[in-house]
């Protein structure tokens, strides 16, 4: 089954799964389930909507650490608990049979071969439906459970994420696709030239390798990036397939898309095979007013401390308590953070005129993602907007409410995106790879004759 | 159902699970089916069958590195190609219901943090039937994957698992067992009081914390310990509820059980609060005679530089190359490997005078673990007898070619361990922790009122 198309471009939609919504006082909402905590049944749901809807994808977020420190205001979010993301899509890849499955792991507090072994472990579980969002982690809660006293600095992050990701795929590498051949009769279960052990030495890593694991279905599972700093941009440039990134405006989201692209080309890559898709958090109603007042009834159970502890650490983890909460938004300094997602917030409120509660309030909802209001048909109207305008391929969608506003979005907008002919009803392949229209790396066996693959 | 019992204490029975079998040349053997490869489905097949069998538990092993430099070696063996444990249990949590899921995991190669998030979310996702395989990795191999050249001293390691051992426990506890009131109208979703940060500062790891993750349902995931040295036992008995143990005879496993027990009762815990379960490898005739050819067959498919090769591991990484095969076992220099594996085999040798080729051939079936040879009744008698004797509360069975053998064992044998009374024929609990009749720890709220918990 092939889906519309526009040149090479199809739009690409992913969910963004959560405990019980995206917006930061869902579980609040009237309409939250929030009785059966860390609950199984809860992601299942979500994932078998998304592949009875043939979405592209489930997408789960990652910390290694709460992000708080006072546990009053901690208490009144649903982010302390969560389930650990790579064994839950364990859990998730033989539950489901077509959707894709990218999760969050960081480069800063993992080891690229324990790493590498539990996404390829994933992508054989699920038979090639596997991606892996790489995050550099951009706070020093993080640090604090890993034996240092801060983040590592930006630019150590990224030097150090880039060579990550290279061992990993190499060690992804280290058998050919077929080299298994578990011959009997001469006792040979594979041919020594059918492995290739990797001897990487690199200023971060010395990795000798094999991985002890067959080549992953997909050859590499899918390699997604969520970093919009100039770093990120690059790394995701030199290594992603999809990019997940936090764009508000229209205009702005059109040069980041242009910049990436370019970026692409220029490394020999082409444009199709990297798949921009921004946040999106759709709230819809019946009516404009409905919708209005959806997410005005979401934003009354925001309680302050909580939006202000969130904005403060999108600034980067700086300290909000000197400044006045209705005055204007402080000159703060550069953090060691998340560069764009602060640039985002400051240009905002420096824009509209803010206050720091205001501020706090209107980036608390969706975290800084893009928050669109309306009806099915203006939501679609949008996303076409953006996606004919190349201001993205496609969006990873961030319902406040779940499952309630993932099932209305797949009800009620779904069907609006199909009749304009802008979204498959069906999945073009077996593999995430296949589903997102992208190359299958080729082993080493056959790199020589494919100088095409990926860097 | 309650199953029969000596005083306090029950047989336990595991199931050691592997892609082809335990036998070193199992892949080979006309009976076993290598065509799928990583292949879930056979994973959930032993699982499954485990679990109408009621046994206690399944158990994976690990290792993060190929053992054997010689990629023309290491091609004749199935072990260069393994599923991840941990992502594999994510996918087997949600497809069992009874069976207790049991994982190896190094303390050497991982973070206290990772580790104890990925524990207890499987933990949450199997409904309390997870256990963890405390490792300290005992090869160099593993070393040059993780940016050393050397694996770390002995001592060192276990001084290392130690601390890890107890951050891991602790961030179990970050959460009260009732923490999480989820209260909509107040907007608390848990009281502050109810969760506990860490602060762990040791020699080896600074660890804030708290975890990001709900209390367990277990409170603390079965702790089970594979070293059999003097600080392997410490630790065990410092720590652990099972110990996984190589014994070939009933003498020095009857001296192993007791030593273990005794430590125990010396640290203030009750003796039936740690099951010794030695490796088992059941090789099942209808005649004598039949289990013996069973076995001769499969030691005839070993390729002897295999054999060698897993004998130089076995023995800590020496290099046997110097050595004629088929000369007397030399009188090899101690190493950094497993220490009371070298003295098993070492001791082996002399007790029976064997050569280097036929210590390695002795060894290869199991990997130096009992290989019990009999009609079902005669390895009932042994099974019997090493549990009334006092030499085991159970084991861990190894089965050569699998499924088949664990098929036959479950055929087989286990009704004849039932019609002796010995054996359980449903499970007594919901978790593994109940299943093996451990106590829940209390939660830290808790805590203070039981001091009989765990050290």
């Amino acid at each position: 089954m092939t889906g519309p198309s526009f040149g090479a471009r199809r739009l690409k939609l992913g969910l963004f799964v959560q405990e019980t919504g995206h917006h930061l006082a869902a579980w609040r909402h009237p309409a939250a389930t929030v009785d059966d905590g860390v609950s199984f049944a809860r992601f299942h749901r979500l994932a078998r909507l998304a592949e009875e809807a043939s979405l592209h994808f489930i997408f789960l977020a990652d910390t290694v650490a709460v992000r708080e420190r006072d546990p009053a205001v901690l208490g009144r979010t649903a982010r302390a608990t969560v389930l650990e993301p790579l064994t839950l899509l364990g859990a998730l890849a033989v539950t489901t049979e077509r959707i894709g499955l990218i999760a969050t792991a960081s480069t800063t507090y993992n080891e690229p071969y324990n790493l590498a072994r539990q996404f390829a472990s994933l992508d054989h579980l699920s038979g090639g439906r596997v991606g892996w969002n790489l995050v550099t982690t951009n706070s020093d809660f993080e640090s604090w459970n890993f034996n240092r006293d801060a983040n590592p600095l930006h630019a150590d992050r990224y030097a150090r994420a880039k060579e990550f990701a290279k061992v990993v795929r190499g060690l992804w590498d280290s058998f050919d696709d077929d080299a298994l051949r578990r011959d009997k009769p001469s006792g040979i279960f594979f041919p020594a030239e059918a492995m290739h052990t990797l001897h990487h030495e690199g200023p971060h890593f010395r990795v000798r390798g094999p991985l002890n694991l067959a080549r992953p279905p997909q050859g590499h599972p899918v390699i997604v990036q969520a970093g919009s700093s100039d770093a990120g941009r690059e790394l995701a440039a030199e290594t992603a397939e999809v990019i997940f990134t936090a764009q508000q405006r229209f205009e702005d989201a059109r040069v980041f898309y242009a910049d990436v692209k370019h970026r692409l080309v220029r490394l020999g890559r082409r444009p199709e095979h990297l798949s921009i898709m921004p946040g999106l958090m759709p709230v819809i109603g019946r009516s404009r007013a409905e919708a209005e007042e959806k997410f005005a009834e979401l934003q009354a159970l925001i309680h302050p401390s909580v939006a202000l502890s969130q904005l403060a650490n999108q600034l980067g983890g700086v300290d909000l308590s000197p400044y006045d909460p209705d005055g204007p938004v402080p000159d703060l300094p550069e953090t060691n953070g998340p560069k764009s997602r602060q640039r985002l917030l400051l240009d905002l409120a420096q824009r509209e005129g803010l206050t720091l509660r205001q501020l706090a309030l209107r980036n608390a909802g969706a975290r800084g993602h893009w928050i669109l209001r309306g009806t099915p048909a203006d939501i679609a109207d949008e996303i076409e907007h953006w996606f004919r305008g190349e201001a993205a391929d496609g969006f990873n969608l961030m319902p406040p409410v779940l499952p309630r506003d993932a099932e209305d979005f797949v009800r009620l907008v779904l069907p609006e995106l199909r009749r304009r002919g802008l979204f498959r009803d069906g999945f073009e392949g077996r593999t995430l790879r296949e589903n997102l229209g992208l190359p299958r790396p080729p082993d080493r066996r056959h790199a020589a004759a494919q100088p095409e693959a990926l860097p």
